[in-house]
């Protein structure tokens, strides 16, 4: 019993170094986009005849700067937590799940709206005489694109690190309705079964 | 044993209908809001002497409806079978989860991109010639904001329905990390203990 209990042990232990190293990996690979999209935008800038636009002339831009930083640094951080090895504890896994739920909301909706502007800035709108802004600022644009694009990869590793998260964290909580539905079927009170 | 086993059945019988309507209550909600975001803006529009703006001359407003009307449909059906009682299978409590992730993320984008077009049209944006839109436009902006705000009544309902899918969800699977703590107490290969 007690070496059956040692064998699963070490596998299990295995199997948890392995997911630890690949979340933490998962925590670094948007770290680095976060950054990357951080550095493009920053340095957004054009200037012609028609004037000059930077990345801090449109609200949706520097809205992402910050998203991305602030991503960036929260993923460091918490890359660096979820590599040491020690057991979860119920307050770490809550921490851990609310933190990735609010930073996946931030980051999405910075590229949200900042493809939104871009779309504007491309298409412009006749109705309320928004002029299409691409046609003098082509390269800012193009840059912009490729910021939010980036962007959007992270947004995608927020959201695989979400349901990591909410798996960790709820995967320590007793299921109420499997518990009832064994409970219905041995007590033969109820006829409903799925 | 068997005596126990039903009492507590019975308990969590009880416990999960009050659960299940709770739930069924509160994607009822959203499905109240999101109707009501739709109508406000569906019937937003306005003309002046400088001609005339309906929500469907801006991309953002003619998303944010139809993300309204997807959401709207989604939790009426969801809905109707949260309140069917049956016990959770796997397969039922992953498309709960999954469906309820992506509406969380429609709706949350169409009430980020629609807050943006809205600030853009009460700002304006000199470096981009983007005039101020709702000097002439007041109440068309007004409405729009109306439906903005309720919007993101529906993002905080399904920010909790995720949370409560997932919880469904992952509170099916073991725990990998705390019986990897157990192994390792019971075994004593390792040293660290949080």
């Amino acid at each position: 019993m007690m070496a059956e209990k040692r064998e699963m042990s070490g596998g299990a232990d295995e199997g948890n170094t392995g997911m630890r190293t690949a979340e933490t990996l998962l925590r670094l690979v948007p770290m680095g986009l976060c950054i990357a999209a951080l550095v493009v935008m920053l340095k957004n800038s054009q200037t012609n005849d028609f004037g000059s636009l930077s990345y801090s002339n449109l609200g949706a831009f520097r809205y992402l700067v910050h998203a991305n930083g602030i991503c960036a640094g929260y993923s460091l951080l918490s890359a660096v937590v979820a590599a040491v090895p020690r057991p979860s504890t119920m307050s770490r896994a809550w921490t851990f799940f609310l933190l990735d739920q609010i930073l996946t909301y931030i980051i999405l909706t910075a590229g949200a709206i900042s493809t939104e502007v871009v779309y504007l800035a491309y298409m412009g709108d006749e109705a309320v005489t928004w002029s299409v802004a691409c046609g003098s600022y082509g390269s800012f644009c193009r840059r912009a694109v490729a910021a939010i694009a980036v962007t959007f990869g992270v947004v995608f590793c927020y959201a695989v690190l979400s349901l990591i998260s909410s798996y960790r964290l709820f995967s320590k909580y007793d299921a109420p309705v499997d518990h009832t539905a064994k409970g219905i079927e041995l007590g033969g009170t109820t006829a409903y079964r799925g």
